[in-house]
């Protein structure tokens, strides 16, 4: 058995308390290596000799490790666990808090083998909403989505043309006027959550590079006009999550103009990380200009970096994050570029809009492992960037294979708990990234597939404003073409449609339910969800046709029990 | 190559921020297993063309793993990294944020690859207090220690006979004054830390059951010679440290007697985790009385637990331990039962003493893994237990081989940051345990031999009063006998002497320099510390000498190059 393999780790993604009274523990081992892995638990107080035992289920196959779980029951809100595991070879064994011990009933009998959750606290727990998990987002782009007013259309305003491949400077009017008269088309479609890109007064046609976070941009309407939009969704059953820039503000900002006017004088020269003055030379190492004067987000000396560690600075972003909750009742905040920002003052937001609003959504955007962010107290989830590159990977690059795709994921949904994974963003494509038809190489069928098999995973699933319209765009800007309305009711659109209504429709299952990701044997990609009801899906990313017999709850390219290429197939049962 | 076993986790012990432009970082291998760990890192924003290289350095061997380290310097405060591995088999991999990978260009060149530290905040390091690294600590349980006024003495005060064996109720009038008037003796032996057990007001000599924390206990004094206490200690240099029962409220309390008396209307009734009224009986569910009637310590009745997620309760543990900072100027907090009061609670109390001394010490009673309370926001150190308990085993109980012992102590030393490590409370025996002579066996060269083991560790070491005087005494109470004040001077005095001089002459390297722990082949076990010196010592644990040729500072049963059963040498090189 390969011991050095053998992995837990206390208060963590493998083990986390999740009710008063319920602990889950995972457990990890090299492939093929174990054949069974049991718990021995007891109260911290008992004597070992009360030990109840339970097997680990095994849950999962990663890309080098078997993955197992269990629930362990404590009636007195605290456990001492360890667990005996039997390798393929043989071995017999005691995983514990000092290390890896022979099984035999001294070790079992010994306190030093035993793992410990000391007290189930509740203000501990990692909790996430439960709407989260039956919500389907679709994000907006609020300058290229509708153009509802063409008073406030900028200066040089461009012809609303789908077609167009926008220009990084160029403004094409849309804004929330344009949002309130496609709510009955949102809900038509079917979605019930509007993630808005920035809507606050910032300098550019994409706004992150935010002047005032306490005033709509005037090209996109006022906060009368925004509460109208807030308020209507809410008529509508759909949730509202605004875009943060909390880690940088604009260089146009009033705090950065005072600093550039009256350098170490400025009453604002702390707010920032400023190495030195005047700071109306950068310096960008990448460019060979040697030191930067300032810290920025990446080496861009229009976004100077805040120091979020000056309490000055936590209290007004603080303010801005309560304010947008507290009288406009926003259900979620996303947060750009959230891993820059320290995890103080992130405690000190989530804190701040959850006494408000216990079930707020917070999101973080991190491309890479988020799990420092994600034990209950600064995000409930996070763009889910490593999850949803390797679908791509696969489906659309064909850099990974179907075994290596369900075993990477299966990975993943390792890195966090049950209830973040639940809650995480889960997208293929967005206005940072080129969109998912031109990634799928302008193959609908191919794009709809990949679509169905994120739909099917545990996440909250969100689309990209004209994804349902077959829109194409390459790397921003070109992502970020005006909305075409011209696709309403095209193929793709009804696809889409019923994607997003089959996912609503089980959403308790899907939002909830247990995953197991494998491949068949002939290749195909089996996704199992198990909860309030059973739900099987096969995706075909083969380049034959595979016999499946099953009945069909949704499906594209399957037939008389044949599932073809670029196909699916997902069955419910009740 | 074992690739389940290769093993790193971000912002954790094995990736900790130790200046604002270095990270170390940890990578752990199944022993024998790889040949050469490489990170290859590079900023964030930068392409990964301008990566630098570092071979990792083989820090330890663990029971089942090899463990490999290097600091890496971030110029911008950020950093992307990722690991080659270079197995003894040949195999030839990357190890990064997403899986394990072959080494090649485009994976190396694949941002996916690498982990990422997105910012080094200043605010989230973990750093602890300098002071700590060059202490040695005096563990005094103040009714044993010595009693310096008859006045106070509780009624029934048994006559101060060292060689009594103290009931669990009995009293023998040690007191504050009793330690006033031994601070030149403790100066004398050399300590320069001093650490009670609870002084505040309670029902029992230990003092655990608090009935009231903002008052010294009458048996002790009061708190105008408290104060006198802290100031004379700091006048000899010496810090102090007192000890903190936030877990439970003794049942003699105010709040636990207006829950008996008032029950559910008592204004005390939240403070506590109270199942059904009233609290007058309890149901011991380990006497099979069923469930019981409020949550305690344990199953002790008369330690009902507290509820520290209510903000009444919060602010009223805070305010004490903010108090006796504020306006007695104590430098520590030994914090009981520290693992069973909530995480939440800790961040606040850490922020608040730190508030009032930046570096303030906070150590937490925990007797297993205390990772999750060692991240930089909540206590410096811990009780180290999981790390004398094995000295123990070996030295002792000789359950455990030399070999496993430094294998386990090493892994031990990978479970928490480096600065958390040179901050644990290191101690062989307290008022908890038997007495270290008594664990020894009556062996007095083998209980030096161990004390000595452990003085040359990384931590912060503590003598238990009397250890010095040779003192005996078995599990609690026996371990509490008197003071015996008759042997100062005596043998086993004088060595013990020697060894805090040693120590503290050596504080700098002993306190914050590497550590490594082998056994040579003729079963030594060697101790190699480097940093402003190069100590090394050398424990003989076998039952025959062992030729070992070096220089001497401080020995025991070495001569001529000899080094016999129980002896141990130690050699500074600078």
């Amino acid at each position: 058995m390969q011991l050095a393999a053998l992995r837990h780790r206390t208060e963590s993604e493998d083990c986390f308390v999740i009710s008063p009274h319920h602990v889950r523990v995972r457990f990890h081992t090299a492939k093929n290596d174990v054949k069974k892995v049991i718990a021995h638990y007891t109260d911290n107080y008992m004597s070992t000799s009360t030990d109840k035992t339970i097997k680990l289920e095994k849950v999962g196959e990663g890309q080098v490790e078997d993955h197992w779980a269990a629930t362990l029951r404590a009636p007195y809100r605290r456990i001492k666990y360890t667990f005996e595991v039997i390798g393929e070879d043989g071995s017999h064994k005691i995983v514990g808090d000092r290390g890896v011990y022979d099984f035999n009933e001294k070790n079992l009998a010994s306190d030093g083998s035993y793992f410990k959750v000391p007290y189930f606290h509740k203000i501990d727990m990692d909790v996430t909403p439960d709407w989260v998990k039956h919500t389907v987002w679709y994000q907006i782009f609020p300058e290229r989505f509708a153009n509802g007013d063409k008073s406030n259309d900028p200066k040089g305003t461009k012809l609303w043309n789908p077609n167009d491949h926008p220009g990084r400077e160029d403004y094409y009017g849309g804004d929330l006027q344009g949002v309130l008269d496609h709510l009955d088309y949102l809900q038509e479609l079917g979605v019930n959550g509007l993630y808005f890109c920035p809507v606050f007064k910032a300098s550019s046609n994409h706004k992150y590079d935010t002047i005032d976070y306490l005033q709509i941009d005037p090209d996109f309407g006022d906060k009368a006009l925004f509460a109208k939009v807030v308020n209507e969704a809410h008529k509508r059953g759909m949730k509202v999550m605004l875009d943060a820039v909390f880690n940088h503000l604009g260089d146009q900002s009033m705090q950065w103009q005072d600093v550039v006017r009256n350098g170490k004088k400025s009453r604002f020269a702390k707010w920032f990380h400023i190495k030195h003055f005047p700071v109306t030379t950068f310096n960008d190492p990448t460019k060979g200009e040697g030191d930067p004067a300032y810290e920025t987000f990446a080496f861009e000396k229009h976004m100077p970096k805040l120091d979020t560690a000056n309490p000055e600075v936590q209290d007004f972003l603080l303010e801005i994050a309560t304010y947008w909750v507290k009288y406009f009742d926003i259900d979620a905040w996303r947060l750009d570029v959230a891993n820059e920002v320290d995890h103080h003052f992130w405690r000190r937001f989530h804190d701040a809009v959850t006494a408000i609003k216990p079930d707020f959504y917070i999101v973080g955007e991190i491309w890479h492992n988020a799990r420092p962010w994600l034990n209950g107290d600064e995000f409930t989830g996070v763009m889910n960037y490593p999850y949803t590159l390797q679908i791509e990977e696969h489906f659309f690059q064909k850099t990974q294979t179907a075994k290596e795709l369900t075993e990477h994921l299966t990975d993943q949904l390792m890195m966090y708990r049950d209830m973040n994974n639940q809650a995480m963003l889960d997208m293929l494509d967005s206005h940072d990234t080129a969109r998912l038809l031109t990634v799928a190489h302008g193959d609908k069928k191919l794009a709809l597939q990949a679509l169905t098999f994120m739909f099917v995973q545990t996440g909250s699933p969100c689309i990209y404003y004209g994804t349902e319209m077959g829109m194409t765009g390459s790397e921003d800007p070109d992502c970020r073409k005006p909305m075409d309305w011209s696709k309403k009711d095209s193929p793709i659109w009804k696809k889409v449609h019923a994607l997003i209504e089959f996912r609503l429709k089980y959403a308790t299952t899907l939002g909830k339910g247990k995953i197991k990701l494998t491949t068949t044997p002939e290749g195909l990609i089996k996704v199992e969800r198990q909860g309030q009801d059973q739900i099987t899906a096969y995706f075909n990313t083969t380049s034959h046709s595979v016999k499946v017999d099953t009945q069909s709850n949704l499906s594209q390219n399957y037939e008389n029990g044949q599932l073809k290429a670029k196909g699916f197939v997902i069955t419910v049962k009740h």
